[in-house]
């Protein structure tokens, strides 16, 4: 068989599966691109629905509420929004009432058990969210025996461009998620390699290798990726802020230094995270005395329920203040103004005002979400490691 | 701030986005499990479309057509399959004429420019696609430079489970995919590493390390993941079968010898693929004389556009007897019965006899689909390296 031949059959195996699935007569169908980005930064929506009587869309590219879209002659809803600002949004059509996502954008993130298609608006911050034409570090999904919790456990490593090629050490950035997310949520939601590889390209950030664990104790591995299967994620799974997490830690730390060539000190380690991720960073970061020299709390929470009884929790503002008294280079806090944590940061910079406890302040407009999370790694990433 | 009052609001938060989404009164929202696989092998389906006049569902699960739902009080349709033969099956609603997804499964694959949901019955084939409480490999996303085509390529790495801690060689197997594939494709419809970790962990399979590159030379890497940015994905891409992938192969191997502990001769070397794959495995171990062991032509397409003109297409039968004389240890053909490529690989075969060259043929159920080519892959994988 000749390969012409073979083309055209494929193309026609093809064109009867995407037939199936927009149930249109052979020969009617219509290439549909949506979500479509023009040079002005508006976003044109397309959806093929020639039986549906109203179609939006909605997403986080709107202020509030749905834009409506308006059908034409083939059945094809279109709208076209205003100009937008540069960020990576997710989004999703209601057709009659019900949500659904854009069968023609194969591009989508989850976010606990809600899955979304995402499109991203350059010419701006969200550059930094793109994948460019620069070196690209290396990512690797790993496994580490975490005997404390009595499982293997996966993890995600970035390591910067050059590693392989090189003998150098490096130094380690603990980058930890929020509740509902696991060792994907900083790679997928948060763009963590795309922002650490565009930032190394410019020299704004220092070469570092980049570890995402997993915060949950009681599971392997995010959803789909553990012995548990394909089940629906739950946003709250037990033990997440009890304490074990920062005890077993230490496990996460001697994998690293004994896999990769590190800097295994604290002026080669830095702790940061998100929410739940940046109550695990403040916590670690006193339970482990000496063992950090930057610390980034985004979005955090900050202290434990009072019924959690864990060493961990003990003496917080003794220990603070031990980790004041070994010294270290960088305590950042970020928050948003409308962020639901906000009081619980005025608080906690109280106490720490209150024993000489120095930090640095970042007040964002917005509040409890991934576009603060990622424009507060692109600020932290460059205070690392000078 | 208290961690019972951080749960309560973040669930508070949560909740409001999942009405967003579902679009109901706050307080009326019912959680909805879809897929639910049963005991027996049976599986429900649900969707919460109370508006909706006809939904039904399709997916390679059916033998043909649609299952109908029907509609509970709530406004719930859900329909409940018939025992199913264990497998990864795919599957969409069709609302009133309209295919979507299913917004209570967050698993999806995307298959060229199609995302459809999965789901996977076990207690059979399928148990060897699942993530089991075995030793996993590790999985590198990398970069390589690519001199031949100008660029810096992406390409998925795994390494068997002990690899990091042990000083020993591994032989490599070379993972090849179809046309509109990319180095994504063998791991998230193919699941490759899942079927390899369970071979391995049983002792069926040798451990080795298995390197799936992309084929596409036109492309750097998968959709999205290159400074192409999201687009939407095409089947058909230029060059990919005019000689250029396969001239450009030894680039890979090199990369590889020199990045891992390998067996760095035709002892310690596999190549298989799919469709298009199967042709890139058919002509690469041609046209490297002496360098692999172990062929997998898995429904693979035969023979070049005559209109290519390429030195790798060149002295076909020439090249062949050479392979022969140099010996193997395995050319292993595989095909569906009704796959389109079936008399191209009848032909091939006479071409084969004609010449004396040793082949094992294997010829299964079923057409060109990614059923059968993990299915194939988990015959071959323990055929290596024995």
């Amino acid at each position: 068989m000749k390969m012409r031949c073979f083309y055209i059959l494929v193309l026609l195996l093809l064109s009867l599966q995407m037939r199936a699935q927009e149930n249109l007569p052979f020969g009617e169908r219509r290439e549909i691109v949506s979500p479509e980005i023009h040079a002005n930064n508006t976003v044109t929506f397309r959806l093929m629905a020639p039986n549906a009587n109203n179609v939006t869309v909605t997403g986080d590219f709107l202020t509030q509420g749905k834009q409506n879209m308006t059908k034409d002659a083939d059945g094809v809803w279109s709208c076209t929004t205003d100009p937008l600002p540069s960020e990576l949004y997710t989004y999703s059509f209601v057709v009659d009432g019900l949500a659904m996502n854009d069968p023609n954008n194969v591009y989508y993130r989850r976010d606990v058990a809600s899955t979304l298609n995402i499109f991203l608006i350059g010419n701006g911050q969200a550059d930094l969210y793109k994948v460019n034409d620069v070196p690209h570090g290396t990512v690797t999904k790993r496994w580490y025996a975490s005997p404390g919790n009595k499982m293997n456990r996966r993890i995600t490593i970035y390591t910067p461009p050059g590693y392989e090629n090189s003998s150098s050490s490096y130094p380690v950035l603990y980058l930890l998620h929020g509740m509902g997310g696991d060792e994907e949520a900083w790679m997928t939601l948060g763009r963590a390699s795309q922002i650490l590889d565009n930032l190394i390209a410019t020299g704004k950030a220092e070469p570092m290798i980049m570890v995402m664990p997993n915060g949950n104790v009681a599971q392997e591995a995010a959803p789909g990726e553990s012995s548990q299967g394909f089940y629906k994620p739950q946003f709250q799974l037990p033990h997440t802020m009890d304490g074990t997490y920062e005890k077993t830690f230490r496990e996460i730390i001697d994998f690293v230094d004994a896999g990769y060539r590190t800097i295994p000190d604290k002026t080669g380690r830095a702790i940061a995270g998100l929410s739940m991720g940046g109550f695990h960073t403040l916590h670690i970061s006193r339970y482990y005395p000496d063992t950090f020299d930057y610390m980034g709390l985004f979005s955090a929470a900050i202290m434990p329920n009072e019924k959690v009884q864990s060493p961990v929790y003990q003496n917080i503002e003794a220990t603070l203040s031990g980790q004041k008294n070994n010294g270290y280079k960088l305590y950042w806090i970020a928050i948003g103004k409308d962020d639901f944590l906000y009081q619980a940061n005025v608080d906690y910079r109280s106490k720490l005002d209150s024993i000489h406890f120095e930090y640095v302040y970042r007040e964002s407009e917005g509040g409890h979400t991934w576009r603060n999370w990622r424009i507060y790694l692109t600020e932290f990433l460059p205070m690392l490691f000078k």
